[in-house]
């Protein structure tokens, strides 16, 4: 069935995949990967295998990786040295979780079939053979693919979770979100902006600009430029109903004591922190009284029954037009680490993707 | 119409009170009280005079002293030094936060006449002429008139906010309570039981065996006998899913540490913190996100919309023996700053409240 399997005969062939090659104590470097075969097989009866054609680079992948101290393990566990690096869930439990939007090319499930779009798969590899259950069949244009990994993808809807389910932001209420160009952060932004917010973003310098002149955020502080600070005292003075933080450490200490009266702090992300094996102290617990302070931390993973909801809105913003999106594109799955460095530095702009074929016929 | 008015032509008379003499850094000291005459005035139109029988001693009232050093003021603002001490909300909004529970001497409100029984005023003082909008008029005998600052009152009505507004305990979870033997913890601990959960109390000595033994709880923790977070890990091996918390520090830091997923910290009171002019650091908020947790402070003023329910809640309870309370009376004004100073060192027995008198025509 494939054509240039290595192994024919046992049923497993070639799978260029990437594993991690050392324990990183701060942000990873490229020698704490290494490219190697992941073997992928035969599809079993009720599974399917389908080549990647996108992954996604989420800084909290960057929580999966061993850590050269203790630490709790993040939700699903740890991987281990030697193990393929992972993006999306692992165990993986939901196709809504998966790393990957490819084609399939050979199925033993009566739902797919050879050529149709999905969504799954969990490795850092690029082929998957994955129980059809684990699966999300695409409806789109190969062109659209690349948003089932960004806008109406895990990212967007990452957003949409803390947004309806913790946020809950008012009509004028003051809304400040940090990585404001990342995947959650540019989608959570125009998210509080058609809920009626005033919009202050927090992002590195490029990206602020961006955040404002396409996304139309009232304004973004650029972090490199000017001290969060005194920069969230200007542009906020009468502080801030809402912190959306996907970093944690100082921009969230920052916003958090300038929350007003009935002020969350929606706890996201804290991709900042997710180098240090030390964790920050948090804030003094004082103001949460006096001032009668919610802070809260979500994960996606116990939101699905709200995805249908996302998705139809999320169709309905891009038919009239009120959602920008952009993707900063890797070619090749060799430099997966690179674009997993290069978010977790900031350097992203916009979404982190790898094209890993440009078609589904290259080089199998 | 008062017989022994000092001054009866400027119409103004005595009125035993007690004024703030220090700026205490810590606990209060007897010398930061001093007794004076806060005089009384003869009730103008739609105001009503009336006599204190019992007045509320809670621990946020330290928070409204003046502090040595620049701190943000609690909700209401600060009170100055020769300032009358206050008991309940400054300025008064809503008789459901007043300090005291008395008698009618004279009225020019239709509303009320000699004999009534009220509950209203907030200075720590004998006498009171107030509006007849911020009285509550109470329909009780006499020797009912205590639990209207008690199990009637604001400490359990607070307690009843937070169960309903932010605790949202589910039969079989973990509730922890601290100052368990305190107004509101009493309180909370018992709703905690009748909601169905299993209940823990952090209390000290003495307390302990009566929030076990007469309240009814599952086990209470004696701070002074035991390290709070050794007893935790004992009583509550597989973690906490609600912390009510009415103390901060290391007590409320040692639940927090073992919250469980979706477990809920809700910030009630930081009564052991009220006396430190510096916020104690806060947990790392880390957890908050691996365990999706919940920080929530509230504050009792907003939810006056709650207070019938709750009161028909209570009477309820009362009816069918789930509930009881104890109060820790003080005889008399003088006696004031000690019973405050007792609850702020965490020696009262039950409801800290003063009995100004032992009948509406003693000593006037």
């Amino acid at each position: 069935m494939i054509a240039d399997a290595t192994d024919a005969a046992s049923g497993s062939f070639t799978n260029p995949a990437i594993r991690v090659a050392g324990a990183p104590g701060g942000i990873p470097e490229a020698s704490d990967f290494e490219l190697c075969d992941a073997q992928a097989t035969e599809p079993g009866p009720g599974e399917v295998l389908f080549r990647s054609l996108y992954m996604s680079i989420d800084p909290a992948m960057r929580r999966k990786m061993p850590s050269p101290v203790e630490a709790p393990a993040p939700l699903g566990g740890q991987i281990a040295v030697g193990d393929i690096m992972v993006a999306g869930q692992t165990p993986l439990e939901h196709p809504l979780f998966a790393g990957h939007a490819g084609e399939v090319i050979a199925s033993r499930h009566p739902d797919f079939a050879p050529g149709d779009f999905v969504r799954g798969g969990s490795g850092w590899q690029t082929l998957h053979t994955s129980p059809g259950e684990l699966l999300m069949k695409l409806d789109c244009e190969r062109s659209e693919l690349l948003d089932e990994l960004g806008i109406l993808g895990q990212p967007a809807f990452v957003a949409w979770c803390g947004m309806e389910r913790v946020a809950q932001v008012q009509p004028g209420e003051t809304f400040v979100i940090s990585a404001a160009g990342g995947a959650i952060g540019m989608a959570a932004g125009q998210m509080a902006k058609i809920a009626g917010a005033r919009v202050i973003g927090i992002a590195s310098g490029e990206k602020a600009d961006f955040v404002v002149n396409e996304l139309g955020f009232d304004a973004c502080i650029a972090r490199d430029r000017e001290p969060v600070e005194a920069a969230l005292d200007r542009l906020c003075p009468d502080g801030i109903d809402v912190c959306f933080d996907n970093v944690g450490g100082n921009v969230q200490r920052a916003c958090f004591d300038r929350l007003r009266d009935f002020g969350r702090l929606v706890v996201c992300g804290m991709a900042g922190e997710y180098n240090a094996p030390e964790a920050d102290a948090g804030p003094p617990l004082r103001p949460v009284l006096r001032k009668r302070l919610t802070i809260k931390g979500f994960v996606v993973y116990d939101h699905i029954d709200l995805y249908p909801v996302f998705r139809e809105r999320m169709a309905g913003w891009r038919r009239d037009g009120l959602f920008r999106y952009r993707y900063d594109i890797a070619e090749g799955l060799e430099n997966a680490p690179g674009a997993l460095i290069a978010v977790l530095e900031g350097r992203n702009r916009g979404k982190a993707v790898v094209r890993l074929a440009r078609s589904a016929h290259d080089g199998l």
